[in-house]
């Protein structure tokens, strides 16, 4: 069974812990029922021994399984990994929904999108890069009690992800640690009106309206100070067409909303000005985690 | 010239500032010149002589011609008001977006409903009231420097809102100083997500993932307490069928958005069991302000 796990930018603008969407940017994993566990990586952590021996895809595979009493298998695992590791595009979430998918489809049970995201809950508490990685598209995610509600828009086949890499790991909870924990009311009714906004814009493709949508009072500036360039980029990319350039999830990468017609220039304007940083422009993601 | 003025539900749910939509119980204004100034109100504030002496209506509609150049002309002006005073219902909303959309076309100038809610905010700061006062329909507004963006959505015919009016007036702006002025991050992020998702189901239309939306943690219960039985009205509303139920701007009326199929059985409910409230079904206005 071969499986795709899409890469997710999350905290999308306004959008804190609740809107995220879907790029066609995946890691590709290879199960095959054997005699004895085995794995070996490509790929992005493929330098890592210790992703060989406490492998998160495994652990997380090996507990749904035996959750779905199906005990004393083994498997190979072929990991393909594109999706960079610490950089805010979501690669815990394309794991652990991933793990989850394949072992209900190995256990041979039937699993809605939503169950897999309720599920995905007990890994990540957010919902905002498990929705979309496992539904694709744009979402807006509430939590209600241990469940999410998710509405998913379909994206254009006419937009662009181009996306801003440094050479620099972020960890999610230590970055998390070091925002305020207080609002004020402005700030507060600053991005709730952005984010809705920006949902009904994704909701309705009105994709012009998200051109006033990127402004986020909670958390984007205080972390983007830990990579200066990343302003830079973002003055950048709304000079040159983006209709959204924002942090994506806790950084350090950096996600630019584009008509496919301007990505190759934003692209190669960001690749020249930041050539240490990894720059790349990927089609949208409308299916999440599939089987291939 | 004859103009019909729309009440508002604002603050809607989680869209503290932002979200709004616009009811069908009008303010009626017939405006004739003549000679002399003259008023007459009939309706709300028909009792308060006040209103003649210094009419807001009349101060903005007056203040606009002379600014768009057209002074020395005099005017009756026939009030007919049916949106309840103080009550959270858009009154003030009404009459400035009725003024000034009266005066342009008097004065035989275009007005655009965008710019005519730009205009609106010299007398009124929050977009949540005047933008569904203008465009009719749900609105989900921003502030951008000194203009309102606003994304317009449709309502169904298949929705009534069952409105309830206690006889007790609330001055938004004496409330408002009793909000606390910040808000844990988790708060932040309930209203926001709450937010957005309510955005996404209007635009959508996908109306039964209201039933999720109606989380507040900025002001909803805090007010409520100045009317406890607005409690209990929640509590009957969403046992009845309710797909929101949530107080009005800054109160003291209770929205209850229903299916029609369910208003008839929620209004007789909620009129018997608090006799001394008024409760009235109405349609919901797609128009906003018009001449009729």
């Amino acid at each position: 069974m071969k499986i795709l796990s899409p890469a997710t930018s999350a905290n999308l603008g306004p959008g804190f812990d609740s809107l995220g969407l879907a790029i066609k940017l995946y890691n590709e994993i290879t199960i095959t029922e054997q005699s004895f566990s085995q794995i070996s990586i490509s790929g992005e952590g493929e330098n890592n021994p210790s992703l060989k021996k406490n492998n998160s895809f495994v652990n997380i595979f090996n507990s749904t399984l035996s959750e779905l009493g199906l005990k004393g298998k083994n498997f190979r695992f072929d990991f393909k990994n594109a999706i960079p590791l610490s950089r805010g595009l979501g690669s815990s979430s394309a794991i652990i929904i991933s793990a989850i998918f394949a072992a209900y489809k190995i256990a041979g049970f039937s699993l809605s999108k939503n169950k897999l995201v309720d599920l995905g809950l007990a890994y990540e508490p957010h919902p905002d890069n498990i929705a979309p990685c496992a539904h694709g598209g744009f979402c807006v995610s509430i939590l209600k009690g241990n469940s999410v509600i998710t509405k998913k828009a379909t994206l254009s086949e006419d937009l662009r992800a181009v996306v801003v890499v440094p050479p620099i790991k972020i960890s999610t909870a230590a970055s998390r640690s070091a925002l305020q924990a207080s609002y004020s009311r402005s700030d507060c009714v600053s991005n709730l009106s952005h984010a809705s906004l920006m949902s009904a814009a994704f909701v309705s493709g009105d994709y012009e309206l998200l051109r006033s949508c990127g402004v986020d009072k909670m958390h984007e500036d205080a972390r983007m100070k830990a990579v200066p360039e990343l302003f830079k980029i973002r003055e950048i990319a709304y000079q040159n067409g983006a209709l959204l350039s924002t942090l994506s999830g806790s950084g350090s990468s950096f996600f630019n909303l584009v008509y496919k017609n301007d990505a190759k220039k934003l692209k190669n304007l960001l690749a020249s000005e930041f050539s240490s940083f990894s720059v790349n422009a990927y089609e949208l993601d409308n299916d999440g985690v599939q089987i291939i």
